[in-house]
């Protein structure tokens, strides 16, 4: 047997050996072991996954490339998909649905339809939000209590929800008023202070009730907002609620990790001109496709920085010296632009600087910009004189990359400001436009300056 | 007066007037408002500094630049900023002392002899860990009891924790044996369905106790490795111990959301060739140097691109056309080969992949590059042909961008894959490397390619 395979195997089988819930393995290290299986044994994978607990099938799925997703749901009776889709958390069951229904739009009607009214419901509630809104992030499982209930009733029904395995990662009590209305939050860390005979009213009466009033987000809110509220008060869960206050559901710290994680990711690639879904996918043509159409508009800035160069064909072909050094003013502008352009970005998402910032923000970027411009044109000035030989050269170089440092610096800095002005990512296409200025610059000073002062 | 002084003084003069508690500006925008007091009038800055409470003071403190944090140490008397070092959570006040340190080493030694004795160990002791380390980020601050104390005993003394105002942010009991080697970790949603009147040992036996034993870090564990057990077990606190298991501290959701956000600003930053420390300081000199030494890095690699044209200078002033068409290949080789260097280094962040799923990676991305060098050749070819009417330009061209696309897709992949194997941080400096391969591989074939096709 291959000791790839071997390992895999092992090791799923001390997992299904062990009691379930303390396995060392996490979902995503189930998952890919399973597909190390699949790789090398087609029948042992399908022999494997049958053996899946529903209480962990639902969780491993999630992690799952779709093309084991679809041998999952070919292979695995109904029945058992959706009884892993009724042990998940609300917010990963409409997940889960949402991928299956990509794979097999008959087959998660048909799961959909199996599952009961409550899950239905709250799948259906929870697929009505936008992918942007807090809404869609939510679970609607919590622990909440009604404003004159005994908070010792209150515990009791916390010990059933947690005996069916209904509820984890209970951090606070949400308590309500008879229509539902959010009014406190209560950490545990308080709640088990209370007198437990008591109503909570009363409890909360007795210390300082403003301390309660809890962070809350709408299910409308843009979740990157939610995040910032989330970071800003270090808070471990937030209620969400409607616009009327009631109370729906609640975001808990482990989602908050993975929306900051993704949202760096998105950030990251978004800089390089990588689309961050396309690139999930397993196989190479959405992301091919993704990468090709951000190629297509560099081309098409390549081409205009070519004509830039070549209204200046005939001062090259009499000082070919120009051709030889004129990479290098591009590349200088579109360096010192991207760094003006990453620390923008960056501190825009992190909501350091905003718009009205940019006359601070651009004086900054421009100061460093300009200086280095100085210190490297002066530089690259006495290399280009002594190299070929000419010290008029080098005051061309020296100059025009000043003035391309000096707009690289200017337009790393103003354009990904204008592009969260216009509410457009200011990641997303920034670097392309901000390499174009700064070809397109670089090109014409340090050539324009050449054909007036050294021909 | 100034209205962008009135409203951040109105703002103030709000949150003092209010509950401390429940005032709705973070200490992060407290620094901001006082900072633009601090613009616009001196006096009024100082005047509110030494109305901040001790409570808040050292929150704020922390998120302050450091001309700033001078004028706090310079103005404020000495008992006051102990106070509020004493308020802050062990973490948090070894990192203010740090930074009070780096300004004023006297005061920062005058400030430490008036703490007492308990605070004094707790920053010593911390301090001595290196900044990568899990012990760094710990708070020592928790919530703990024996394995044979009384649980009511336990709350009780959580109780008292609490009214002192030194223990926040409970999400979990450390149960400890004599020696202190942690045993342990109970959720508090599952401690408050807990029988008080038993001993901690009776109530865990009673239930699972394999269910409680904890996820731990080392204090010396890498702190990017801690963050990734929180997130693929889903915690919200990790309980760090030393290397016989006695408990140290816990590090806390807010701190792991902090820290996922710092690596990921440091990542773009180095991907960017910024250096995210010197980014913070409120001085144009730091972040310049350290952004002009990655210029001066970049520079020499451009000057390498240019040896490799000046090679081919003959060739150049003979057909012109290879000035104004050279830079569209040199461009599309960065940019590809910057999308597979993006998509790399983010999964080797993620854990996603590792060194030895280099043959993998490395299909995929090559196959990707080398289908787009495929297609944009042939586009760019017949581009060329057309412009400058010459049918082998076209062939010289779209050879050329097919071998740089090719190579950009190896060399993007291969240089964070081969930096993270030399346990160097991928994201730095592997955009540089990338171009100088880009830049003179698609000089070299595309003038290499001419002086053999066209003449």
């Amino acid at each position: 047997m291959n000791p790839e395979l071997e390992e895999a195997k092992e090791l799923i089988d001390q997992h299904l050996d062990e009691e379930k819930e303390n396995s060392d393995l996490t979902p995503s290290e189930l998952a890919q072991h399973l597909k190390t299986l699949k790789k090398h044994d087609e029948e042992l994978f399908t022999e494997y996954l049958s053996k899946l607990d529903p209480e962990v099938l639902g969780d491993v799925a999630i992690e799952m490339p779709d093309h084991m997703l679809k041998d999952v749901i070919d292979t695995l009776p109904s029945e058992k998909i959706v009884e892993a889709l009724e042990e998940l958390e609300s917010d990963d069951a409409t997940d889960l649905l949402q991928y299956i229904e990509e794979i097999d739009e008959e087959k998660a009607k048909e799961l959909f339809d199996g599952l009961d009214r409550e899950n239905q419901d709250e799948i259906l509630r929870l697929r009505s939000y936008g992918e942007d809104e807090a809404g869609a992030y939510m679970q609607t499982e919590l622990f909440s209590a009604k404003l004159y209930e005994k908070l010792g009733d209150a515990v009791a029904r916390l010990r059933q929800l947690k005996q069916d395995g209904e509820l984890e990662n209970v951090s606070q009590l949400f308590v309500i008023n008879n229509a539902g209305v959010l009014q406190y939050a209560i950490p545990l860390e308080d709640l088990i202070l209370f007198d437990f005979s008591k109503r909570l009213a009363e409890n909360i009466q007795s210390t300082d009730p403003e301390h309660y009033k809890p962070h809350t987000a709408l299910d409308s809110d843009n979740i990157k907002d939610v995040v910032s509220v989330v970071q800003d008060y270090d808070l471990s869960v937030i209620p969400v609620v409607d616009s009327k206050g009631v109370l729906l559901g609640r975001i808990t710290t482990d989602d908050i990790h993975d929306i900051i994680q993704e949202s760096a990711t998105e950030q990251i690639y978004n800089l390089a001109g990588v689309d961050d879904e396309a690139e999930e996918d397993d196989t190479l043509v959405k992301a091919g496709k993704a990468r090709a159409i951000w190629l297509s508009v560099n081309l098409m800035t390549a081409i205009f920085s070519s004509f830039i160069i070549g209204l200046f064909d005939q001062t090259i072909a009499a000082y070919v010296a120009l051709a030889v050094l004129m990479p290098i003013v591009a590349s200088m502008g579109g360096n010192t632009g991207t760094q003006a352009l990453a620390v923008t970005v960056r501190r825009l998402a992190l909501g350091e600087i905003e718009f009205k910032d940019a006359k601070s923000v651009l004086k900054r970027e421009v100061s460093i910009s300009f200086i280095n411009g100085i210190i490297f044109g002066s530089v690259m000035g006495v290399i280009a004189s002594v190299w070929f030989n000419k010290g008029l050269l080098g005051v061309v170089i020296g100059l025009s990359m000043i003035i391309n440092l000096f707009f690289a610096g200017f337009f790393g800095t103003i354009i990904p400001l204008t592009l969260r002005r216009l509410n457009i990512d200011p990641a997303v296409g920034s670097a392309v436009i901000l390499t174009t200025f700064t070809d397109a610059i670089g090109f014409f000073s340090f050539l324009g300056l050449a054909k007036w002062i050294l021909i």
